[in-house]
């Protein structure tokens, strides 16, 4: 008795061919509507799905697999005499292979179109067929990927089409019909307005194995999320090596310092070694803003990767060779630049999509088997406060914005020292705050701190880090405020004729 | 004409008094195999699927649903003539409720059955009666879950199910088919071995709803992963308020560094604060261990977590309540402690399940729309390789596996000074690795570091390090190895009559 292969399919890509060396391999072919169509006008030798199920594909085509002489041909157990009976009994004929892949639920989506065509767009019959084929895995082979063609027809050629590789094909259903349904209750989730639903359900694509992760001894991998929104790792590269997993994690923190300046007037560089950043600079032109970068912490930054918001030219180019940097991601840069920079092999350059606002809901964090999920922190501040007998000047109340936006990017307890839109000095990650300030202050003791900004992402528990950076010369401070001491903080500054500004938002970050 | 209801369930709770209020509602029950024999044997009116089907149920109810008859009965559109023509012509009548919950494939999984049994709860008809009632919500309400029964009578009762509800019910029914094939999926990965799939589907159940995220603007939701083995965080609380967002960030962190010492013979005291450890003690008792990690540092210890691998007694409970702590988390504790610790309402106090080896695979970061995932980092080292002329004595050879499993668990660059079973120093996410040894020593001027050892989570850039180390007594050190530059750090020690250890494997964490 003949073999049979049902096949339907919404991208007919190869599905010809595929289909001719099934005929020539003595299958008889089964197939719906289009497919049909495709497959008769180019001479495969094929029937129509009716012939089968002795109904007629109705209702607009949303029922012409759902039957018993479809699933009962795949579902039934080959080495099971009381299910080979039932199907002789009821002339089902054998289902051996099912080729499927899915209406393009979300192409439809991504192409913008209405909720009822969207709807249309939700595949009943074929992840039926997928699913009955993938548990039916020891006798039938399913496919849902045309980039398996090939592979299954040289194998069957050979007669070595086994259980192993009918298991993975199994496997890999299931995961396209999980793929498939995620990305449909996300959408749901979206029309209904549900941020946090009860069940979440995530899919990712795997987009490079890295060469390793955090560390040699561990895989790493990089993924995307097919529904994401305007992603922010969305770059060209241009010149280097591949990135490593650190890189793909250091250049997110770059990003999302120099998201925080996307609206900026000014050119922001930022320089981010081990996600924190170690130097900001603004200024009038890319050189001036990576030149502020630079000299904000000239150790620091060996090794890191350095962001500008605009277009690299020679001159900062060359300025770049002179350290040893691992990437710089720009928007653009001028053909001299790029050559520049192309001198140094390995020196990773990519060129940017230009940053916008993070359409992504939520951040995460996976502890284990829980995951602690988010609102995205989209916020800087939501008001400014004058606590104090000395109001800000206008330039101080500039780098207090400065500050906050950098200090909201490094990890918790953070403080960060600014003047004239760049870096003095940042103290980061630190157990307790004062020695955030500390770190910062001695690590750079040759700086003049007189008229700096003292920037902290949460608020004083005592009146130390003020009186500190008096004695720094410090005499403006920016902090969200907050404190059961916060009246001890804001006389230390009366006291010292510092001026003081909370912003209501504390940026912990962890 | 009377409204149809399709009810096949797997958990029948409940199901005998909501198909009795549908019939009280005129609603005829059509309903399959063992349903219908629970709700016939309950005086329930209802009739066998066969009847709608005019097809046995058959090969072992894989194949009873799978039929024109059902889907066209729930896919045909109720406002489209031509649909309704259609079905009037082929006698397919309509289905207006559907409920179904699945074969219950996770409970099979979790059980420990063997493969073609957790095959065979692969639901195939129920998914497929699910998705249709979804698709076609306009039309159709679909349930999955029995504890929507009293919501959907309440409505139907008081004729006001609407179009808004169906589509809530629509979404979780596809939430829950995303889930369930997210399971097999993940299932299969495990059959097949694959560790890193093509299609990543993550699926995880809402467990907590926090007060709010890192920050008071931002939400949090807790999620737990269902096919999670083993998870961390497994406690049980005795005291004190809900757990927040940062709460459960740190208790992690305090978690990860107590399984280091899982399978140590002295007890563990681990201090966090912002994810990082910032004191941790071994000792022959509880006492001793949480004295030792209590004075490592008196100070950053304030509002953090304190973590023993022990029970606590009531000498240790009275020396923790003379501190505020946010969390205590212990193997057990005795009546007396639990009394003590119970004096301040607001402590969190929690009894841990004993920490196991991690079952998870991996650590994930979410990037804004993209993920990296490594392996989760489950290594020491790989070796012990003296490299100094003077050769580590046993005591110093312990303090060296110590201080490597402390510094692995905080954030890069990180440095860590410990002796006899202590942390005296701790430097940890900073951007440049002599600032975290100056930060760390920096931060403890009364301490006196004779004989103590150094562990760093990477290799030494340059010789600065040990010099530095050398000026404050230390004179052991223990380190990956693995820089360009190592043989300077090794002539330091061998000029200072120190001794170094290269273990081989990094612990960078971010």
């Amino acid at each position: 008795m003949s073999k049979r292969a049902l096949i339907s399919v919404t991208d007919k890509s190869g599905v010809v061919e595929f289909a001719r060396e099934l005929n020539n391999l003595g299958y008889e072919v089964i197939s719906t509507g289009n497919t049909f169509k495709t497959l008769k006008e180019n001479g495969i030798n094929a029937i129509t799905i009716d012939e089968v199920t002795k109904f007629p594909e109705m209702l607009d085509g949303r029922v012409k697999t759902l039957n018993p002489y479809i699933h009962g041909g795949i579902l039934f157990k080959r080495d099971n005499l009381s299910h080979v009976e039932t199907v002789n009994e009821h002339n089902i004929g054998a289902i051996d292979l099912v080729v499927v892949n899915l209406y393009d639920f979300e192409g439809t989506l991504k192409s913008g179109k209405g909720h009822d065509i969207v709807i249309e767009n939700i595949d009943i019959g074929g992840p039926s067929m997928i699913r009955s084929a993938a548990k039916n895995y020891k006798d039938v082979t399913v496919i849902v990927d045309v980039n398996d063609y090939d592979m299954v027809i040289e194998k069957l050629k050979n007669n070595d089409l086994n259980l192993e590789d009918r298991k993975n094909l199994a496997y890999k259903a299931f995961s396209t019909t999980a793929r498939y349904d995620a990305l449909i209750s996300t959408y749901f989730a979206g029309e209904v307005g549900d941020s946090y639903p009860e069940i979440l359900n995530l899919t990712f694509q795997k987009e490079q194995t890295l060469r390793y992760g955090e560390n040699p001894h561990q895989n790493g991998v990089l993924y995307a999320q097919p529904n994401a929104k305007n992603p922010i790792l969305n770059y060209e590269q241009l010149n280097g090596k591949e990135l490593s997993f650190n890189n793909l994690n250091d250049l997110h923190g770059c990003l999302e310092v120099m998201r925080e300046f996307k609206d900026s007037k000014e050119v922001v560089s930022v320089a981010i070694k081990h996600t924190n950043p170690c130097g900001v600079g603004l200024g009038k032109s890319t050189f001036e803003a990576y030149s502020k970068c630079y000299e904000a912490d000239k150790v620091s930054i060996f090794g890191g990767i350095v962001g500008i918001t605009s277009t690299v030219d020679k001159e900062t180019a060359q300025k770049m060779n002179e350290i040893f940097l691992e990437i710089v991601v720009a928007y653009d840069y001028t053909e001299e630049a790029l050559e520049v920079l192309r001198q140094k092999k390995n020196l990773r350059v990519l060129k940017l999509a230009r940053i916008e606002k993070s359409l992504q809901p939520y951040d995460m964090k996976y502890l284990d088997g829980k995951l602690l999920i988010q609102d995205k922190n989209n916020a800087l501040s939501d008001k400014c406060d004058i606590v104090t007998t000395i109001r800000p000047k206008e330039e101080q109340l500039k780098d207090m914005e400065f500050g906050m936006k950098v200090v909201k990017n490094m990890k918790s307890n953070a403080i960060a020292i600014v003047k004239e839109g760049q870096t003095l000095a940042l103290g980061c990650g630190q157990t307790s705050r004062i020695w955030a300030l500390k770190n910062a202050l001695e690590n750079n003791k040759d700086k003049d701190f007189k008229g700096a900004v003292l920037a902290s992402d949460a608020f004083f528990p005592f009146s130390d880090c003020v009186e500190l950076a008096h004695e720094y010369g410090i005499d403006a401070v920016v902090q969200p405020g907050g404190s059961m001491n916060d009246k001890d903080s804001i006389e230390a500054c009366d006291k010292n004729n510092m001026t003081m500004v909370f912003t209501g938002i504390r940026h912990f970050k962890h």
